[in-house]
């Protein structure tokens, strides 16, 4: 049994739970590695979302639509028909019976079941009944530290990241709109993972868009000049990647170089202090505070954990009191934004060990690119 | 109030409820143009779904991610705080207050709900109760024709689909990899929407992988003598286009010639013969017998509809009784699949007149581009 399927089990058994039905993508992608592609929303046809149950020895059953093409890591599985060349069959009653039949499978009977409420749909309760305990509260304890599994995983999407981001200083050039950009930062971390892959962030040029922190690429064109936030954060397999690097298009300005500089020193900051034993909100007072003693700051959280999902437990923001520990995962994302000058921000994946940290795949962070 | 939410109340009263509660995306996109990104999925801090409350009298409001950037059309909205800088409120309590706050600003009292069963969180039962009315059936009878402005919507994501096909035409050479020639019509379809869109679909290349029907594009290096089925379905403001056409890059076999010929004719016939007052099982019997007569066959559904999700009912395929009507929008997909020669594929989308119907910016449907 994977770890991953190790720790859902305790998490359920923490719960006080004979039995967990999962529907979050990412906790059914971390649970058994079944990882559907999400680009594109779930199928229209479906009756409803993917669904995981497993129990407290381990037995584990999916409730998977055909049209998605991903297998799970182990466990049963029972397809749904939610796309059959036939319409006799509602997908509703296809979806509702197949969860019965996976029910039976794993022989849940009448134990008790945690669920996620935030994703768990109302069709299954007709066959379920109405779940009572939370399971998220001990499932996110389960997930803050990274099996070695993970930590590979997480590797080779930071290295994905970071090829997206040399990419993006070797193709910048005046004339390129963001979008044409981000086409090429796209191709390079497409062709590395040789697949099509879903990529969140921000690419952002010029003042008043570098100033504002986030949005996706527009056809904005990129002058000399202008500095840009590219915000990389590639799915692979399953598991995300997150980046960040800020670069001048040219000769930076004294103040655009400040910027680059306050959030560049909080990242190296972070790097040299991060530890085991620190709780996540003195690490966010501590690498704010850097950036607000060079006369800068950001509105926004520090960083977070990272895993099946982009954005994970714990965060780095006020009042977290989640003390750090060796096996973390942490993205460290310090910013300095001004309305006159525009935005910078710097993120790396950093890896904590028993006695600091290392960072996943570091890029190159400079502050101009020749034009 | 647009004819979109008076068609959603119209769903309502059909369905006997009061209060109409959505939770699908494609839902909320059709009643009150809210569109978020879908690209990276459901952020992760998130405690639950967007949700929309409408009412019999077209009230309407939303419950929103403020990491989601969209804005509605209309009615009243209202942020939950998923990222905020501070971790002091968990994110399910202020979910839930401010579903509360929702149900309290627009009356909901205690009048009787319909929601969408697929897709409805059980996080909100608690404020809401447990809800009872189903309103999947009525609301997409209502969503089955398109309003004026979904044609000229439908027409703009057709007109970048054919940009797509248009680009895939001119870019395809020897020795590209079908990942970097689906990035370059990815290129052509951002550049001309002027900004990052979601694009489902397949990109398939060789005899093998046409043969398979469906799939995203790999790192497999495309060949002289190659046949590529390219099916772009980009997502423009929420509104999705379709479609579908098979080249061979080089002169074609004999073989690979028939096959195109047995999908094209098929699509041909459908624009001749398709009007009004046909059932949808029958049309699907009489496209699929074209190819039928051409020694070829497909094991997939004729057609579907399309708007704010990608696949709509009806669809065209054996059991499905809905007559066709004025104002629909289908797309029609013939496909010709043989183990030993692969596969070729032809889709339009075709808004229905009263006498017949007309293809939505078709582009130029040839068996051979030269290599």
């Amino acid at each position: 049994m994977d770890e991953r399927l190790q720790r859902t089990v305790e998490a359920l058994r923490e719960s006080g739970a004979d039995w967990a039905v999962l529907s979050g993508v990412d906790s059914i992608a971390y649970a058994l590695g079944y990882v559907p592609a999400i680009e594109t929303g779930v199928s229209s046809f479906s009756a409803g979302p993917t669904l995981a149950i497993i129990g407290r020895d381990g037995a584990a059953g999916l409730l998977g639509v055909p049209s998605e093409t991903a297998m799970p890591r182990e466990g049963t599985i029972i397809l749904y028909n939610d796309y059959g060349a036939s319409h006799a069959q509602p997908a509703s009653a296809c979806y509702r019976r197949s969860l019965a039949d996976l029910r039976r499978v794993l022989g849940v009977g009448d134990g008790r079941i945690a669920f996620e409420p935030a994703t768990h749909p109302a069709i299954a309760d007709a066959e379920l009944g109405a779940a009572t305990i939370d399971l998220t509260p001990a499932f996110r304890r389960q997930r803050m530290t990274k099996t070695a599994a993970e930590i590979t995983a997480l590797r080779r999407s930071a290295g994905v990241a970071a090829i997206g981001q040399t990419r993006m200083m070797e193709a910048i050039q005046p004339g390129l709109t963001e979008l044409e950009l981000f086409a090429k930062i796209r191709g390079a971390m497409e062709g590395a993972a040789g697949a099509r892959i879903a990529v969140g962030g921000d690419l952002l040029s010029g003042v008043a868009r570098t100033a504002g922190m986030s949005g996706w690429p527009t056809d904005r064109i990129i002058e000399t000049g202008d500095a840009v936030i590219s915000d990389l954060a590639p799915r692979i397999d399953g598991y995300w990647g997150d980046s960040c690097t800020t670069i001048v298009l040219g000769t930076p300005t004294l103040p655009q170089a400040r910027l680059f500089a306050a959030a560049r020193h909080a990242l190296d900051h972070a790097i040299a202090e991060i530890r085991p034993g620190m709780t996540a909100s003195a690490v966010h007072r501590m690498i704010r505070g850097v950036v607000q003693s060079a006369g800068f700051d950001y509105p926004h959280h520090t960083g977070h954990s990272i895993g099946t999902a982009p954005h994970e437990h714990p965060r780095l923001c006020d009042g977290e009191q989640t003390v750090l520990r060796p096996g973390m995962v942490l993205m460290v994302e310090p910013g300095a934004y001004d309305p006159a000058i525009g935005g910078a921000r710097t993120e790396w994946m950093l890896h904590l060990t028993e006695t600091g940290c290392v960072p996943l795949a570091p890029f190159p962070l400079r502050v101009a690119v020749s034009a």
